[in-house]
């Protein structure tokens, strides 16, 4: 947690909040905080700043708290991921908003085991949850956007395709040949859509239809990868 | 798991070899193979090749085995990581074997929390099994090299700076500003030492005494990542 974030909810006057629970216990136990002392702070979706500890007990803290500097910036991406399993989703969640992308789909598709979407972590709360996660990390505070989608080929052929006109819109793919990685154009301003398959990867059929729409392959080399990993070593290689 | 790994324990005669425990699991639950049904494998440290299902029952699975095929190419890297909680370095040792990291140290810096030192996944027997679950995900069959290493002094001045002589030694640090990243020169085929400071971050009498004996600073942007996202991330940009 290299920022403690807080919400409309836990401020109790003017600049003053109180946090409870896993801030509570953070700012207690890890960052050892004694009334005075001062932390990087920010307002979730606003702005980062500073808050002094003025009063602590055995179940909250109080805070003042400055608000004066921008997050940093997000990088241009909408990340669709095809579902994985939830342990995995956990760390997509959170390695995506760490490493600042912009938007998250979590995408059916064939290899996607239908069991997953009866899934608790797919509630509104819990992705939330490792979102925040992810900008506690990096000293974010704007929430990635997010949506789930169900249906692959009414997505991909209708939306999608409108979606990805003028970006640039890349698939990471396995291919199983030594070290041929598909140069990429790598300025970080270039709006991107990055598609990552499911575990078990995508299939030829789901593949030919993004190269239809306009996707080119990104083969991140013969060796295969988990999601998350793929997740961090594309949105490198990208920007 | 993408390949079926065994060791020389596991033949039982000539191109057979009998697996039970997690590999058996794996085949039997995930894989769902049948007697004929073929899948890849591949005998640890040594070539890739097809193994085929002679007899299966409630505890064990017996293959035949063919090996014709070598395993993909390391990288030249060698990755030094400041010792991280256990989970975490649980995953940053899967996630570079899977990365094809062809070794590793684990180093002891001063925000390496002391109590660290007497956790078990430091044993030979848990690092093997988390590089092989790295190897597994991604096709290899040879473990990384590892070792650890608890004096950060002497290691830097005396073993490291001799250890880098002739290849490109990097240390990644995150640096509070926007979008400068450090331009390092991109063939796969340069030996490089990539080295990743602990949760915490490096401090800055570190920081210098790498650069001192020839490390380049390269910024992973002004985010600061949880350690196994900045392995990958690192490793990315480099390859």
């Amino acid at each position: 947690m290299n920022i403690i974030l807080f919400e409309d909810s836990d401020i109790i006057s003017k600049n003053r909040i109180s946090l409870d629970g896993r801030k509570f216990e953070h700012i207690r136990t890890v960052l050892k905080l004694k009334v005075g002392d001062i932390c990087k702070i920010g307002l979730v979706d606003g702005k980062v700043g500073r808050g002094r500890v003025v009063q602590i007990d055995d179940i909250s803290v109080v805070m003042d708290y400055t608000l004066d500097k921008e997050p940093p910036r997000k990088i241009p991406i909408t990340l669709i991921v095809c579902y994985p399993r939830s342990k995995t989703l956990k760390k997509v969640l959170q390695y995506a908003a760490s490493l600042g992308v912009r938007e998250i789909m979590i995408l059916n598709s064939y290899r996607v085991d239908k069991s997953y979407w009866n899934n608790p972590i797919l509630n509104d709360a819990n992705i939330r949850h490792e979102l925040l996660l992810g900008l506690e990390q990096s000293g974010d505070t704007v929430l990635p956007k997010y949506r789930i989608v169900r249906l692959f080929k009414p997505f991909v052929e209708d939306e999608l395709s409108q979606i990805i006109i003028g970006k640039r819109a890349v698939v990471a793919h396995p291919e199983n040949h030594n070290d041929q990685i598909v140069d990429v154009i790598k300025p970080s301003s270039v709006e991107t859509v990055l598609f990552i398959g499911p575990e078990g990867g995508l299939i030829d059929y789901e593949v030919e239809s993004l190269v239809k729409i306009g996707f080119t392959k990104l083969s991140l080399g013969e060796r295969i990868q988990r999601v998350e990993v793929a997740v961090c070593v594309a949105i490198a290689k990208l920007f």
